[in-house]
């Protein structure tokens, strides 16, 4: 791989973290480091994770966003992001993908602190992510949930699936679905807030809320049951074919947080939320058995929702 | 991806640190600091890193030890490992992948404390390293090179490169070469004692001597003069057609450890180099310039071996 497309990289990444003393040009960047690291990795490929005409930019976005959505999920703060780029040769994108990651990276005061590039049969980035804590107290975990606890989610579901599914027939989404599509935007300020407001189990919506309900049941060895007619529908869910509670609750990659959260904590964790800029919107409750369960309005078990395709 | 494959991989893992609090199964890891993190991330393609052939247990060892060297050459100690596999549809070497890196992991007391498997059109692994250490006079970076010092590297050089030139042939390396080659030993410990006995300046030699030996030069603004003649060469070099001493320098993959000293700590440093296993050969020393020098035996510049590229 060319010197002088490392260079150009290089030169388009700040330093926001104040605690990196060494980064590029190293064998390994070296950070001043609080009590906890709370590291994620993610990789995205084209033609799995995106399609080849996706602006590099989107895709730069998308691949940390995915990374930082995990530190937001446990109230961690965003720290330095070593990004992983395979390039296929001829590959033109790879200056404007970084770009868009820096773009994220600065909306959330986050570092692109160190990387590699390749040459590869095919565009693969892959981004891990460090995050800090100063106490384990101040994160939450997927395996928290607790008999009696409510269930929240933030903000509303569904919307980037649909966007991608107009997208994919030629359709012009809604502004907003569109955007949570190709720019989603993690919840790192909400989930710091959520954190310390108590909530006792906190996952991000990535494979959809039956998926990743799922998670933390199976992790907190307790029952969620989720009512489908309060979930919170993102613009572009009413245009699509069937149920769009169903729709809602089984679209990927909204990047909303659930939590749950005793009932005394459940005005605290409200109030956060609405202070970061979003809301929560209480849906279920965590009850003594194993697994989710879905309900219809009339409180009676939708049948399982598990590898439900969207047409 | 299939849980399946997942939680076999999970299952696999064993933790060493005794640092982590929380790993797989959760939205990202959580390690309990050392003051200073050290980060290294780096990826290999299958049909670009290695050929299609190579059992998986070599290109998980491999892509973990690339890392790893990172994290020797800087003088920290390993810590955790974040790992991403991107597969092929079809392809069947994802456990033993990370049996490899386990193997790995094991001897040199790291552990692998999180990953993503993705579907992608080729075979890419990437791995990020964090190692520790309590401050950052413990570490050695690339620009400390003075005047006045020495140059020395560890081991012996080129076996790594003649073994894949050979296994090209179809011909058998050596068994120190083939193992150089497919199982490289990053030198953690030989790095943290070079560190501690006071180097200015350390780099791992994965590029080759010569453009890696440049890299120091020019991070430290300062002339690194080499002698060919006193290069150390590795079992298999004898093998290969032209200079020997030119094909050591220009062998990539050794993943030894190039380092700079002021003579008064040279001693100090091949005892140190000798504890941990290995060997320092002084071949050259640190003048007031820019850029590396190779001299033949007679003490004359030997033209430039930048892009040199092996028949």
């Amino acid at each position: 791989v060319e010197r002088s497309l490392i260079h150009a990289i290089e030169e388009v990444l700040t330093d926001r973290s104040g605690r990196i003393s060494r980064w590029t040009g190293d064998d390994a960047s070296v950070v001043r480091s609080r009590p906890f690291a709370v590291t994620s990795i993610d990789s995205v490929a084209q033609d799995v994770h995106f399609r080849a005409g996706t602006p590099p930019r989107d895709v730069g976005w998308r691949a940390l966003a995915t990374a930082l959505s995990d530190i937001a999920a446990m109230g961690a703060e965003a720290g330095e992001a070593y990004v992983s780029l395979a390039l296929p040769a001829g590959y033109e994108g790879a200056l404007e993908l970084v770009e868009g990651m820096e773009e994220l990276a600065g909306r959330c005061g986050a570092t692109i602190a160190g990387g590699d590039v390749i040459r590869a049969p095919a565009l693969v980035v892959t981004v891990a992510v460090t995050g800090w804590a100063d106490a384990e107290e101040e994160l939450a975990g997927r395996d928290g949930a607790r008999p009696g606890d409510l269930v929240g989610v933030t903000g509303a579901l569904g919307g980037s699936e649909a966007a991608r599914l107009l997208v994919e027939r030629g359709a012009e989404p809604p502004p907003d679905a569109l955007r949570r599509h190709l720019r989603p935007e993690p919840l790192l300020a909400a989930g710091r807030a959520l954190a310390a407001a108590g909530v006792t189990s906190m996952i991000d919506l990535s494979d959809g809320l039956a998926t990743d309900a799922a998670h933390v049941a199976a992790r907190s060895g307790a029952e969620l049951r989720l009512r489908l007619a309060d979930l919170p529908l993102a613009a572009g869910v009413d245009l699509m074919a069937g149920d769009p509670r169903v729709f809602a609750a089984t679209g990927g990659d909204d990047y909303e947080l659930l939590v749950t959260a005793p009932p005394e904590r459940v005005e605290d964790a409200s109030r956060a939320a609405e202070a970061a800029g979003t809301t929560l919107t209480w849906l279920g409750d965590v009850t003594v058995g194993l697994g989710l369960v879905l309900l219809d309005e009339n409180g009676d078990q939708v049948p399982g929702l598990e590898g439900y395709e969207h047409a």
